[in-house]
């Protein structure tokens, strides 16, 4: 069984699992202000050209979504979202638990636009009985978003100055963000200078576990640790946040690993599309959605671990194939391979039918 | 500088570090559900002769006892515990957070009785107005305490009996339980027996991370997984949790490393007491509270790192000595050493002065 | 101007009004324990054939929402209303703040379907990340809708034996329910056996103000007066609510308050459809939505209060008139008059373009 | 039965009552922007000389506390109060229900201090784990307090002071103001200088119902209305609350009715010294608490309700006695008669025992 299912299968890249191991009998104090904890700080804030930026790390994506919404919002404000957005569909309410509700918009390849939100604004104190209504308090954007599609430079741009001029801060979830990173115009400078808060994903990308979240708003950034703890995100032994990020960012490991997922999931996108499959919806990152017959689907369930994602009609059935840092040459050829030799494939209709298909 | 400063200071033990590495590559399933974590949760239940307890894995402390409590409580509850308990102190109100009142009782060198929670719950249902008080819902001990007392098993059999009078969940928070087994008379089975929920803290005893929370009661612990997620506790490489619990458990691991730390604790204590050292509060396990002078402190503070505790008069200052599964002979030796020559010790009047002092 | 902005602009009917008058200078003990609230519990366990039933009076339709539904649910739980529905749309966000989700559904005309609930609960089930999402809790249904539509006797009874089916309580938002029972086959005692809690609506039907929530599952009723002190409800004066609900429940005066609202309304409704109007949803009760062209939305507002609803296309704007208890002929026949000479009236096309239009 | 048990047994003062039926016909919009809550809003400000506080018009009190307290504090922030103070007593953990602690100090009398406060805050920022400690975010007092005590002005000028140092916004619980304004040195200008917030009761002091938040801090004020929405607290006829308090304000009405129910007490409290009975706490407003015996406390059962306090030994009771807006002299003068043939009291012995006694 060769693995496609998600991009957290194995454990850490063989760099950070160095690190880790390299460290280990180091005494170092808790919580995240020891040596190595400090030095990531200080990469990432150089990578960002942000030098007053906050940064902290954190175990997981859903800690970090939740701890910086919870820090931006007063009681009677909610979060604006794609309806497609993580917290709103994937975290058990995490959001809501902290009294806040999740403000969801149509999304279209899981991406909202500014238009949407001024739009959003605008009604809500266009209405007189504003008050019985969420304010809202917040944008969430994902980048890659859940479906794989990236904003571009552009589209950022006019989301972060829509959300300054209704003065709501704008938090970019970054738990695939090494692979937006390589598939997009957007890089970590940009992100410091257009958010209020962000982060970059590490358990996705090769690391055991950890997420590097960014404030470059002072006012966010403010009693941060405190929310943190309050959270259960505090980690005891917190060098091993640092001396994974250390790896992480060093020589622009984080960077590699991003555009080899991704170039390993093209080459599947491509298998796909080149023998006639359409796409459920057409991923620039390393989630791919091919739309297979029933028949397909049964053949490489026997080879290879992936997820099914939604069923298309009755004869057909969206899949999701990721890749990893582990991903290798030899599972992708192998996977091509067979794609070229399902029973569903329409030779000679590729591209014709290639391309999104929502 | 040798550290006694807390039990969290190195990474993990090496049969934990070993196993970690030896798994990396291994490719699981995500969040729990994978062979490392089932095998580590048939093994803690067969030592706590618990069958059908449900067994969780999450990443820390905080974590863990939010979750359970959350859990735990309707509305209008709230969670009795010692004054000195770590979610009335050390929690940033995580417990507050989540809607719950921390109901504190003044404790007796961090323990609480069954005298004073069935007294508590007396007075509640006696007082005419106990609708507009917060209900008293669970029962939140620390075995061992967090100064580092240990329950004694006919303590905790009144206690579970007391709650249980009361229809009040009992939990156990085991943060530091691999000591407090060493250093008391209660088994993992008794605990079962007795609690509705507790937890084996691996971070405080050679795991790089990690706490097997264990709920025989199973209406506490049915949707359980719904509130780790919320609560940001679901781990995407869970497997993590799982390798190391497995080589925690195996061949009594984690009771070697529990007794060495008690050990090692105990050997500290002894020479502050034999050198007329009398303590702030006389603990059992891997925290140690000699009482120093001025002059002391100084002197230790040069070479060793501990935590200053609190101030008990001008002259004199309680501090903490902690022991952690890395903690060597030749670390205590040297501190043993530097005891028996501090100014502050009074040759002969030893035993005289030793005893808790609180 | 005549008023029919909405059905809580006056005081109190003239019966209400005396009853609190009469009382005034009684001495009772605070808190909904005195006699007249006895009595009126009394009276409405048996209007609704519920002997044991719990009935609780609160102030205000938020508040007895955010009560029931934070009694009902645990952490990780959400209610499913439709999008229409008022906790989803007008509370605020009360019951996020209390840390659930609003699950909505799609709605036509205010309602939702017991197949809509089915299909919900099964895919939350069959999908393989559930513990990742908000798991189905409870139902919420407004009844009249927040449309002015109404659920039949068959609808509730589908919707209850499917909530049943899945263990969800079902409550029902009832702060129009005067005007409900008279639109609809659905009495107080089939409330009381298909529903765990639903309340009579006081404020909107002469009350200067008040909700009778009424608790058939006693699970769900027990402890419930922590909940309302917890939530800010617990009137210091009870008697209050005591003395205006058993002159609302005596000798049937909310049926008749709510017969005559509904039928001033009807007439209202009947006015638009015979003078050529489309209704943007066919309400049964005291709301009613025709669609004015914007000229006749001009001339009507010199003379009458209503809301504006919704903009319908360049040229047509849906509007509410509202009727009360103090609603007169006289008003209603002014409002009549005044339809039947509007500009924007198609004489002789009536009828045709009558029908609900969403 | 002559009733001393609390002060809100009767419904309202014929003013308010007579100022309730005459506006009943009016027709007034909803929530609170009717011309009456305008007119007792301009009031209220000119009394305060407070031109430019948000003014708003609450049902209760736990509603107030609650709401302002929520609207205050960012997640990690806890209340300071004194440990006897109402929201840490008997609200049902209203205050922790929206996520934050209750940070309680020893309290004398009912009354904390400045130096305890600026003792907390130092205390917290010295210790090297702040941020495992939930931050003081405001000061709550009550005036006057739950034992009937009150601040002098010099006490609230230090403890504001002390506050506003330390960037805590202070609240002041105002329940039983209307008594506190006439038995203290403090003024409603004086309340609006030194604090952020506070309220006006009306409740106890005439009102059906009724709370007047003022708050001097427009940060504090900026969008409130959604917090008070959010909290179940926006009432629909919201005209009650303006009429009620227009009448209370007008003339002077609320001192005198705070004035009478101090004199009243007093001469109860008097009665009491007089005859040679010690009191639990000397209370300068309209509760009194006596210590009787227990012989005593059975004569004075039979003819006048009051409420048993606190057990002070085997053979003593503390009991409360408190006047309302509806005490009589007649009641007073039947109840001291009472007092002076009681079998415990010490003739001549009084002022030997008099005075506090906590």
């Amino acid at each position: 069984m060769i693995r496609f299912e998600c991009d957290y299968t194995t454990g850490a890249h063989p760099k950070i699992l160095e690190a880790l191991v390299n460290t280990n009998d180091e005494a170092c104090p808790g919580y995240g202000v020891d040596l190595h904890c400090e030095r990531a700080r200080a990469m990432l804030r150089e990578l960002c050209q942000a030098p007053e930026a906050g940064v902290h790390f954190l175990v997981g994506g859903t800690q970090a979504n939740t701890t910086v919404i919870a820090a931006a919002l007063r009681p009677h404000q909610g979060a604006l979202c794609a309806e497609t957005g993580h917290i709103n569909t994937h975290e058990t309410g995490a959001v809501e638990a902290t009294g806040h509700k999740v403000l969801a918009l149509p999304a279209e390849n899981g991406k909202i636009t500014a238009r949407q939100i001024d739009r959003y604004c605008q009604d809500h104190y266009d209405n007189e009985a504003w008050e019985h209504m969420v304010q809202p308090g917040l944008v969430y954007l994902s980048q890659p978003t859940e479906l794989g599609t990236v904003y571009t430079l552009a589209e950022l741009e006019e989301i972060s100055q829509t959300a300054r001029r209704w003065k709501l801060p704008l938090f970019v979830d970054g738990a695939r963000l090494a692979a937006g990173l390589a598939a997009s115009d957007i890089t970590l400078p940009d992100l410091a200078r257009l958010c209020d808060a962000f982060y970059l994903g590490g358990t996705k990308a090769g690391l055991l576990f950890g997420e590097a979240v960014v404030i470059p708003n002072p006012n966010l950034n403010h009693d941060f640790r405190y929310l943190i703890k309050q959270h259960g995100g505090m980690l005891a032994k917190g060098r091993l946040l640092g001396v994974q990020f250390e790896a992480f960012l060093k020589d622009g490991l984080f960077l590699e690993i991003g555009r080899q997922e991704v170039d390993q999931a093209l080459r599947i996108r491509n298998a796909f599309v080149e023998n006639g499959y359409s796409l459920f919806v057409d991923s620039a990152t390393n989630q791919q959605f091919p739309v297979l017959t029933n028949g397909d689907l049964a053949v490489l369930s026997s080879r290879y671990s992936f997820e099914v994602w939604a069923k298309v009609d009755q004869a057909h059935t969206a899949v999701r194939f990721c890749t990893s840092w582990s991903t290798t040459d030899e599972d992708v050829d192998a996977l091509i391979s067979s794609i070229q030799s399902l029973p569903g494939r329409s030779s000679g209709a590729a591209g014709a039918k290639g391309g999104s298909k929502l």
